[in-house]
């Protein structure tokens, strides 16, 4: 196979009730960014949901709120209007699945749908792109099985708890394994995703390095090596490995 | 007046077609966050957009997709979908307004509805919060005039050329002028937004730095001094004075 065709080109996001914004917006903006300068290449995106109870064939509408845990921030919160367009059973072949982190992750029986979802499209997938505890959805699915992953640091031991057959690496900014990218909490999405760009599409690039162009543009003051993360000493996360079976 | 009665609650953030979806969710994020932590105090989201024109009464979707400039990016980006929750025209009293950049605000023209909106209701803010080039929406509109203000670094030129009557600060993350905070480019939006939560909210906060504490949440690395700004060297940006009249 050519490098062109093994490109990854069709793109999707999980948004579910409670997903956290920058998790969605920092990966997206980076690829926006860089669809704006990549010649030659398009990029698609399908921005997947819950089907709506009205209509199944539609999504529903979702917001950051956190309508499971409470009232505190739900009015701030749920006039942040997100339309996916695209049901879980309505989405295209993806390429690239990117799953955010949020309040709404942190209780896995809600989020049952999504775990779903990743479980049966996984196989598919040429990488999967996790942010903060969007790891846990990724554990419950069965996917991080085996691999190196990391994530939110201050949520630390209740998401590791959710892949105890996982080799969960404290003092990481993101995580490879396989396919699989996993990032820290909430921003370190950026960080991760503007690697992701540099090692899939770098080759294309007139420039050195693509990661450094973005996050100029972007002006974001990243972090270029995966290792470069303060957040687990600030929140005292450790290292976890696979439970013995 | 007692303090409690001052504190900004009603928040405002304004969608057009072309934002830059960072802007709007650094900025968000953190308030979002903050909603979930600040006890006894509720603030309020209206997200603001031009009306639809199949129902004047109701906003428009809107997406970061660049229509008017090309097709380089369009459907990537015209698939992350915003609902506003409210129009120009229905719009409620607003404490704080938050603007976004984005390629759309570039072409002065292709804004004007925002530009004339601002206009029309900075005299009855508490504050008024600009990121990146959202500040030339601000300097079109005329209110940055007599002001000191910052902006993208790499647009530099032609944004503080729409304020020919402010005094624009090229090495700062952000700048606070009388009730204004613009912020320079995107992720900056962040590092202005904690440290204008901070100044606002900062002595309700059980903790020593709500700025830090909500730093840490989201596992940013702030720049908690408006002075740290590495990207006017980078690309260039010098301080530009009002032009003698």
């Amino acid at each position: 196979m050519s490098q062109q065709r093994d490109l990854p080109l069709s793109y999707g996001v999980l948004l579910y009730p409670g997903f956290e914004v920058l998790d969605v917006a920092g990966p997206l903006n980076c690829l926006n960014s860089l669809t704006r300068r990549l010649k030659g290449v398009e990029l698609s995106l399908a921005v997947i949901g819950r089907p709506s109870d009205a209509d199944p064939a539609l999504p529903a509408l979702v917001t950051p709120a956190d309508k499971e845990g409470g009232p505190l921030g739900f009015s701030f919160a749920s006039q942040q209007v997100y339309n996916p367009t695209h049901t879980f059973h309505h989405a295209p072949a993806l390429d690239v699945l990117i799953i955010p982190g949020g309040v709404g992750a942190l209780r896995t029986e809600k989020v049952a749908p999504e775990i779903a979802f990743l479980r049966q499209v996984y196989p598919s997938l040429q990488f999967l792109f996790t942010v903060c505890n969007g790891s846990g959805i990724a554990a419950s699915a069965g996917v991080l099985d085996g691999h190196h992953a990391t994530s939110n640091k201050s949520l630390w031991s209740s998401i590791t708890a959710l892949g105890p057959r996982t080799h969960w690496t404290a003092k990481a900014r993101w995580v490879v394994s396989g396919n699989i990218w996993t990032t820290s909490g909430v921003s370190a999405g950026i960080d991760g995703m503007l690697a992701f760009l540099g090692t899939t599409y770098g080759h294309l690039w007139e420039k050195t390095d693509i990661g450094e162009t973005l996050a100029n543009a972007i002006e974001h003051t990243r972090a270029a090596d995966s290792s470069d993360d303060p957040f687990a000493a600030i929140f005292g996360a450790a290292d976890v490995p696979p439970m013995q079976e």
